[in-house]
């Protein structure tokens, strides 16, 4: 494969083709363009883009698109901007191409258990118009506040639910995808099955924007779980106790819908954001549901009991709530000592104890603190590196912290886990790719991806 | 994309190669080339191939497509040959690479609720090896008795399950595949979740040979369902009255683990062929499980009867056994009346009425019987076109069932479905790829296509 790469045309006539296709939808304005530098990962980029441009449907992306390929312009596509790998961040000379104004929930099928999306439509918000239905859509990353559906299916993100309740990869039946060219492919069905050809459904999800824009999604839903939803919170002395305690509840075949461990230094870190009493120790915080919720945290509890832990059990909402924003609170307590580089190995359950355990060799190696919850029911953790951001321009990671994060890295892998369980490699894992997938792989990988952006305009410098 | 083709090397040097490397795993005689001519799809090839290689190893895979790419040999990977797309089918000049003897349930991990196998195992032998474990791997085609896990993974088999617990794609977590020539590459993780790069995994999944061989799967098991199951049979005096019942009850949220309708052509057949009294009608039979069974099954019988139907709801395991084995009958009944073609269509659950309805117009318009039962969870139909096999060679499809299919097609595609739910594309289903995919994207497929196997030999023909 030969990749011809267009002489690059001058920067103002890009900028007034846009303008003239597209007119109000493309903003120079330096708010704008400047917000694009940055996402939620504490990550800014050299400079500013040349414009952002709200497309506010198919045709003005296909727009963009077609301009991009005919002046070989770099497109970086951007929902809601809260990744936390620099995915979606941009740079000099590119064009941002912001969805979010892509916001509608087109269909809504009950009996299909289905609904069609444009991309820009806010996680939370579908599932509030979702609800009067009935219906639900499952992938609940914790940004699910702010992040888009677009931004979910291009990182296939994860969050609290999904050992139960699947990865975003399993709540997508079809998407509308803008090529690189301008043309707009349907990938996938309606129908819950299907194997018409490759799967290239799959292969957009967690592509991160370097294969096409996403334009649209067909995705699968579920019914509201009815009845109760039973909470437990429990404290253990240390973190070891804790993920050994959640390695047992999983092995015993039990299976909460969330079950959330927190690391001894991010509890002492919530307990001083929340002004609680800091009684040391780790938390696991769990919850069932569906039929068996309250048989299922019954014998969840007495095992916890048994393995030394100590804490309650709610059947009560308005409680189960309390018991949970003590998880809630980590992001912010971290957020209030400094930047946070938010990281997310994943190693296979069994190794929890095992990646908690690195990740106290890794503190003590580097004099440095970093606080850790982890998705417990999937082995996923979330260690934070607090640092000091020196200005709004300079929050870049320090040499320090990528150097214990390089050993977090191989830790993880070492273990037979992964780089990144949901937040993707955008800008910051590139480095570490390589590692992961080897030689061989990375290659087909990127010959793939000339294969979809032949021009190397679809968000350049991500994950490659 | 340049793809270059390698001047064919003369058979007997291919075979005096294959024979040097691989000795007696290599298999020349008429029994054995000649039963891989055959699937279960009733479709024969015009001539033998010239060898089957009985690969006992990833060294093995790795010498044959090393072989194959040197000497520019079509190779066919083949399981257990159960195939109903003509997918595994070989013809003249080409290498048969069977994986059945890689066959071992190489680790399981409890904690980690997963499983790492050779492609060769059969899915029923593996879930035996799995139950002192309290494990299970969910995907359960109706050949689960004699079909490969290799060759699941290669269709994306889907099942009676399904609905409930998902295709293949759900339960695989990563893959090992030896590339075209010879090479190993590792994709996936053993980790719930991992966005590290392209999904390579899942377009593997479902790419029924076309892009590589499959020589390891670690795969995601989930516990033995513990507790009742409720087994429900129906009869309704229409299909089109059993398929509203079917589809009333999902609307309702109710969420049996098996959900299968019988057709009225389909419920007079294996009458017949059990020599059961034949009240006409059609046919429900539903499963439920988990720790809701009971109170479900009660709400779907309670349903059932509301619309009409007629039928007993048992929790007793041999009576249970007893209503499924109608459904269960239907297979055996359709090969006592000719040879047959099993077709596979599948649309969206709501639509499952009109699907019926196109059937029953096509059946008018050609003068021919389509017994049909379908899976009701997930729209997925499986029409039977019995037709007389002239002798052994001579049981290719006669062109009138083709002209009837063809309309099959055309209405679940214009319901909003698609060709094949679980069956694959194979050969049988090629004519019709391009409608369903249209010219822009049957392009892209076919570029990646030849990005994982440049000079066409891996099971050329099949789907593209």
């Amino acid at each position: 494969m030969t990749v011809t790469t267009h002489a690059r045309v001058d920067s103002r006539e890009v900028l007034a083709r846009l303008i003239d296709d597209l007119g109000d939808a493309v903003s120079t304005a330096a708010e704008a363009v400047d917000a694009t530098r940055a996402d939620k990962s504490g990550h800014f980029s050299e400079a500013a883009p040349l414009a952002v441009v709200t497309a506010r449907s198919i045709e003005d992306v296909q727009a963009v698109m077609r301009i991009a390929t005919a002046t070989g312009t770099p497109v970086v596509t951007r929902g809601a901007g809260t990744g936390l790998a620099g995915g979606a961040i941009a740079n000099a000379g590119e064009i941002v191409l912001s969805t979010l104004a892509m916001n509608k929930l087109l269909e809504v099928s009950v009996d299909d258990e289905l609904a069609v999306v444009e991309p820009g439509i806010i996680n939370g918000d579908l599932n509030l118009q979702l609800e009067p239905h009935g219906l639900w859509f499952t992938p609940d990353p914790a940004s699910r506040a702010i992040s888009t559906v677009g931004g979910n299916i291009a990182t296939n993100a994860g969050g609290l639910l999904c050992a139960k309740y699947g990865v975003t990869r399993e709540s997508i039946l079809g998407l509308s995808v803008v090529m690189a060219d301008g043309r707009l492919m349907e990938f996938g069905h309606r129908t819950v099955k299907g194997v018409t050809g490759l799967d290239l459904t799959a292969l957009m999800i967690g592509s991160e924007g370097t294969l096409g824009v996403i334009v649209g999604a067909t995705v699968k839903l579920r019914r509201l779980i009815p009845g109760t939803v039973a909470v437990i919170s429990a404290r253990f002395e240390t973190v070891d106790d804790a993920a050994r305690a959640a390695a047992v509840i999983t092995s015993a075949g039990l299976r909460p819908a969330i079950m959330e461990l927190i690391g001894e230094s991010a509890m002492a870190g919530i307990s001083a954001h929340l002004r609680m009493e800091h009684l040391g120790g780790s938390r696991l915080v769990i919850q069932t549901d569906g039929p068996g919720a309250v048989q299922e945290a019954e014998a969840i509890f007495a095992t916890i009991t048994s393995l030394g832990g100590v804490g309650e059990l709610s059947l009560d909402p308005a409680e189960g709530e309390r018991l949970f924003s003590i998880r809630r609170a980590f992001h912010p307590s971290m957020a209030a000592l400094g930047t946070v580089l938010i990281e997310d190995v994943c190693v296979p359950r069994s190794q929890l104890p095992a990646m908690f355990a690195a990740i106290h060799e890794i503190e003590q190696k580097y004099d440095l603190i970093i606080p850790t919850v982890a998705h417990a029911g999937d082995g996923n953790l979330h260690p934070n590196f607090v640092f000091d951001g020196e200005g709004e321009d300079g929050a870049d990671v320090p040499a320090v912290i990528w150097a214990a994060a390089d050993e977090l890295f191989a830790a993880a892998l070492r273990l037979g886990g992964t780089l990144t369980g949901e937040h993707g490699v955008g800008l910051l894992k590139r480095r570490w790719l390589r590692e992961e997938l080897g030689d061989d792989q990375l290659m087909l990988q990127k010959q793939i991806k000339d294969l979809f952006d032949p021009l190397g305009i679809l968000n350049p410098g991500k994950v490659f």
